[in-house]
């Protein structure tokens, strides 16, 4: 086995690390909102404790992508693949910080009576989940309409993400019992919002990494 | 001028490219918080076009992070220094980042007034831009002493947070009409803590910069 064919076989292993990754910062998104919406502090603190593996795993590739650079010398896409998979893990780390911040506000919450049952904030999670999988799907395949899709979907979600801000506000104004819950879940809402725009990212990094061209997909 | 020396010349080169990012970066958090002070909306504008500028900086620095390790191959030291540095500079994006939020809360207000004289959030302001100067002292000087102050510092803008957070929750409660606006100032507090940690995170790069060893200095 030459030098170049353990270098594709290095590649390789490091699609498979984001997808392991992705796949658990996904589960860290449903579970967190899971855990907002049926007061679950088992579950929250389940999420708490992922964050530290997906840490950890953000720095083993780390490590690995850049020891990949140094000692193969990678020219061109090689060069951009890795460089994508290390902005990859950085918007992947971001989306479980934020599934940590969502999780935090349900163990703060505890077992409050939610001042209304939540609706809107479970389905902007299950829009977001979905962006980041799509986007990750993209990258495997090196799929530009899968890419440019994910962006598409993040617009819903912004206008989501308003709708829900607004309907809190009324809440808040009708009590003021209210004002304090309705702060800590419009934080959610905006934590939603930061996730789907990360999901952009990856997007656009894929588009980098096939076409060599940076684009700005959200503002 | 033999290659190594060249290698050296890049490595300083790009230690004053990260102070440059730093420096517009810091002028950013300062820029922000005053032009939601002074309700001055050029210069919030000023921020928001500043936050391109710093991306920028952010893709160039890391192209040449990238070339460096893949041309040089450099080694143990060298190697983490160059990977600090890819760190650092995201740090300080998503520092400009969160300035461009404080911006946009700034532009969202417009000329409305001011439920209170903001007093808490510029001394806060203050407080992070001054970790973020602290930290990127500590990287030049490789100072580990500085970088731990860094992070006793976070400390104090928490409990700023804390106390800015439920000081706007009695606002919002004494009158319905400072909920919409109180809402706004809480975020812009949050930013500012994220702006703490991220500054926090600067300190952590230095320290396994110069020891090797990952350190989590916040939570």
């Amino acid at each position: 086995m030459g030098p170049r064919q353990s270098f594709h076989d290095n590649l390789n292993n490091l699609v498979t690390d984001l997808l392991i990754m992705g796949d658990l910062v996904e589960q860290s998104i449903q579970k967190s909102v899971t855990a907002l919406k049926n007061q679950d502090l088992q579950l929250a603190n389940e999420v708490i404790e992922q964050e530290l593996i997906i840490d950890e795993m953000e720095l083993k590739i780390e490590d690995k992508c850049l020891k990949l650079i140094a000692m193969q010398q990678p020219m061109a896409k090689d060069l951009r693949k890795i460089a994508t998979g290390l902005k990859i893990i950085t918007d992947l780390e971001r989306i479980a910080d934020h599934a940590h911040d969502i999780a935090k506000v349900a163990i703060r919450l505890g077992s409050e009576p939610l001042i209304k049952p939540l609706v809107d904030i479970p389905r902007m999670a299950e829009k977001v989940q979905l962006m980041v999988k799509k986007a990750l799907d993209a990258f495997v395949q090196e799929n530009i309409d899968l890419a440019l899709e994910v962006c598409k979907d993040d617009d819903e979600v912004d206008s989501l993400h308003n709708q829900i801000f607004r309907e809190l506000l009324t809440y808040m104004m009708e009590d003021p019992k209210n004002i304090s819950q309705g702060t800590q879940l419009l934080f959610v809402s905006s934590y939603l919002e930061r996730i789907g725009d990360h999901a952009t990212n990856l997007g656009e990094w894929l588009i980098y990494m096939v076409t060599g061209e940076r684009k700005e997909l959200n503002d």
